[in-house]
């Protein structure tokens, strides 16, 4: 950012820094083109509006950060109808998207148009490349699109052991996340289809998403890009997750969630012991009622950290 | 109707068929409004507008008409969110609002502000007097608002014996619906709170709403309202449903899915009966995975009409 | 209205009514669909919306009924822009959307896509068949779509001698109003277009203009059709506001705003005569500040109505 | 920035810089509270969300970003009217505000809530501190807000010789734009009236305009808070500007489009002229059809990059 910060640019994108970030992010994804937003929230909502019609719906999880942490963005800027459908995991099946089918052809209903899920998901667990094969199989015998959520995007590279480029190479459309990955902001949409090319600049635009000092965005992900630099920070930052489950693993009043497969972990403790630990640590009351706590670990996360944080855990549930 | 017609009049509700119209609902339900519009979505979709700022939600059945059968109007044209909850027989209780009660507070999270239930509801249930003030009780505690969609209150009233304004008496606002009850078309929204009554005519004009020759629609709920018109339609439309409903319960292969309490009966029989039914006779088939069909009597459905049907049926079954 | 009374039909526009009276207006227009939706403000937003990416606009005069009259309902229920232009009598010409033409490819505009026009316009003015050419010429030449708002259509045709479908001929879509023609209420929306009919019973449904017992607005447009009944009420009413426009053009402290080429008689007087006026009869003040008022007459007026009016404004005028 | 990258903080804003950037804000300007967001079009649509019904309409200028450069951002994400008024040099007049409050209390028309205006304006021209204090007047007698885009105000307050607050003096919200005024990117909107606090921060967040790292954005503020740098680089901007027109003003060929009173100067030349200084020079032809080219200096123009451009200039009309 301070090199892009030395020189005059032409504003809104049509700088150096941008079309090369931009050129960078087409070659690794396999893109047909790729535009820089503000934020998750505004990739998601950008995403799905290349997709739809004012009638159309978008198939999603209960759980999925479009349904339930955008203030109900996709309803008010999009004006579309979420169909939700519970999981246990986070994830969704062909059979789970399957149920949601119904109604096709009748003007009574929205009518399903997208299937939206998250990679790695807003519980912490991650998609197979098969299991995203086996989606975008529907996808294509049902005349929907598929579009994926990559705000963690480089925490299932990781985990998974692949190429950015293999998570997109069933989708129609997704979402790679710098906020998340170390950056300062920005999030870029990566188009895999050329016919949603023409009204993408648009609806970036309108959606409020377009900056007049695009290098900057840019510039942060030619930086992340750079060696993999990415996958990098994300390697540790799951390392680090994985360091803290096989840590609490061992303490018998504390127990995972769902399986830890990025850099979130979702744990199982008494009320007390949460209030206990949220004096001194912040964490993310995930769910009251079921008394799930998430902790998240960063790319700048180190060993100490964790050791720090499981001594308190296991201080505290000695209790 | 062909007395309205007979002499001009002024155009948009200023005429005396609709003040009276107007008054006569107004003294009816206890109420301090009543606007016509011309079907149920726009009566739901009015009646929540006038209670939802555009961060706020709307917390519903799964299998409400609001979320399942308006094609996302709600969505699209007030950009609300709407927060569903998985019912046994579409009726909704304080446990189940309360449970969509989360993230109250939390800037991530559209609020939930109103509570819509019908009555009757999509499948046929009533609710109990008491269960609609426990419902409001849970709703002023929590500050939202109680809106009921009312397409069939008339056989509500029937079923539970009650005048309609015993049925407004714990909400904010509702629908009385004209069309299912023997009107040509037409449905009223009752306001019972004067805050609305700024908003309501230029939100009834802008979602389309506003005929130019409203006394039409007026006309019909003046007779709708005269002698009671209403609840001899709807007493004959639920007797002619427990007539049938009575007469299914003697058929082995074929069963009622939910309690008839109004003028729907829903039945589950096997898909090659459907299917044969279906042939002579009109049927909605509710629910494909569990082979449920809708049957619906109305204020002209005569005993003879569904003897005959009987007959179809038994044959049907004998098969 | 009486006779489709009679029986039991299918709800929701699948009965033999509705299904007639389509296939009239599309005989009549030479139409590939038609759709019935419950008034003007309707059939306007829904005409658009069949044209209309979120990031288009729509090319309209300033007076036009959709950015006047209809509360805001186009940026509300569709969120699209409108383009207005000043006009000396309504009317749009090639050279006035020219100028509207600016910005195009241009990421921080909206984009114009759709010429909206009204035959009658809404200051009582017709267009030419040629002059309609022309703007569809451009329309072609442009990528636009070209939008008839048909409230008062049947007034245009009476007006210059042609058939419904020539008006028709050269436009995309339009809609041939009912209400003002003598209906109860009920404005059909023409598509002159394949493309326009997959989304356009969603589009409908979704915007609230799905009736459940469709049968009697078609049966209405039956009527209308037949023999030509639009054509004589509408001649009727013409002739009367000539009849008037004839009878006022004799008086000297009162003047015509704009030509008389339908059933809309604008004129200006003094506040006082305005104010002295408006104690009998009613009347429409159009323009504060220039003191400029219309009086419209419709199918059922006489002879006598006008002279009687004449004979007052002859009286006020002479105080 | 680099500072408060060093350390962890809390996400969405309750980290400790952008409180203190806040409670700044609140000092600077007298305000009640203060929102950052990423780009000038987010806060205007922001800042006139928190003041609208659904039914309600803002009066701004034909010229006014809002209007012309969003994309139509406020008609989708809000669906909102826009009551806009042709002027002169793209301020608007108590006279000309007045002239577009007609049709209140009709429920046909959009009904005027806000009035929006830009300090400085898109024409680069000023408001002196007795017309933004008539036109409060105005709001105030007629039941409006004042809203003002100051995506420009340093370069406002430099130019009149005022301080920020007193731009804030006589209106209900306002933004204070950082990009233009040497920021990377972040605009804040600033709240004169407690009532906008509540809805506020969902707002924002459906808008998509909550950064989780808005620490970059809030440490940018504080930069141009600190010592009044926001001034000093307006005022250099400002300067240069002046340079520039004082030079064009002794080029016969060329001549000023509107004063100059900020960073902006609008000139006349032939369009074979625009078409030569195109090649070397980065101009914006604001008005095609009237050959009105727009150049903007910034913070870091020196009198060396005008006095070359003039030199350029006056090559260029010399032939």
């Amino acid at each position: 950012m301070t090199e892009v910060n030395q020189r005059d640019a032409l504003p809104y994108g049509a700088d150096e820094a941008t079309i090369r970030a931009t050129e960078e992010l087409k070659t690794v994804f396999g893109a047909r083109d790729a535009l820089f937003v503000f934020n998750g929230t505004a990739a998601n909502v950008l995403g799905v509006s290349l997709m739809l019609s004012p009638y159309e719906a978008v198939i999603c999880a209960e759980s999925s950060h479009l349904n339930v942490d955008e203030c109900g963005a996709t309803e008010r800027i999009l004006g579309n109808k979420l169909l939700t459908i519970a999981t246990d995991d986070g994830k969704l099946t062909p059979e789970l998207v399957r149920s949601r089918l119904t109604g096709r052809g009748d003007e009574h209903r929205a009518q399903a148009k997208v299937v939206q899920i998250a990679q790695v998901t807003e519980l912490g667990t991650c998609y197979s490349l098969d299991e995203i094969a086996r989606l975008s199989e529907l996808c294509r015998a049902e005349g929907l699109y598929l579009y994926v959520d990559g705000a963690r995007l480089a925490n299932a590279a990781a985990y998974l052991g692949c190429e950015l480029g293999d998570l997109a190479a069933n989708v129609d459309a997704l979402s790679f996340g710098g906020t998340k990955n170390g950056a300062v902001a920005g999030e870029a949409v990566i188009l895999m289809r050329d016919e949603f090319r023409t009204s993408a600049p648009y609806l970036r635009k309108q959606q409020m998403q377009l900056g007049s000092k695009m290098r900057f965005a840019a510039a942060q992900f030619s930086a992340l890009l750079e060696d993999k630099l990415w996958l990098r920070n994300a390697e540790q930052a799951n390392a680090m997750a994985a360091r803290l489950a096989a840590g609490i693993s061992t303490i018998p009043s504390i127990k995972l969630r769902w399986p830890v497969q990025s850099n979130a972990v979702f744990v199982c403790l008494s009320p007390e012991h949460i209030a206990e630990l949220q004096r001194d640590w912040t964490a993310y009351v995930w769910d009251e009622t079921e008394n799930v706590v998430r902790w998240m670990t960063a790319f700048d996360t180190t060993e100490e950290d964790v050791d720090t944080f499981l001594a308190a855990i296991r201080a505290c549930c000695a209790k």
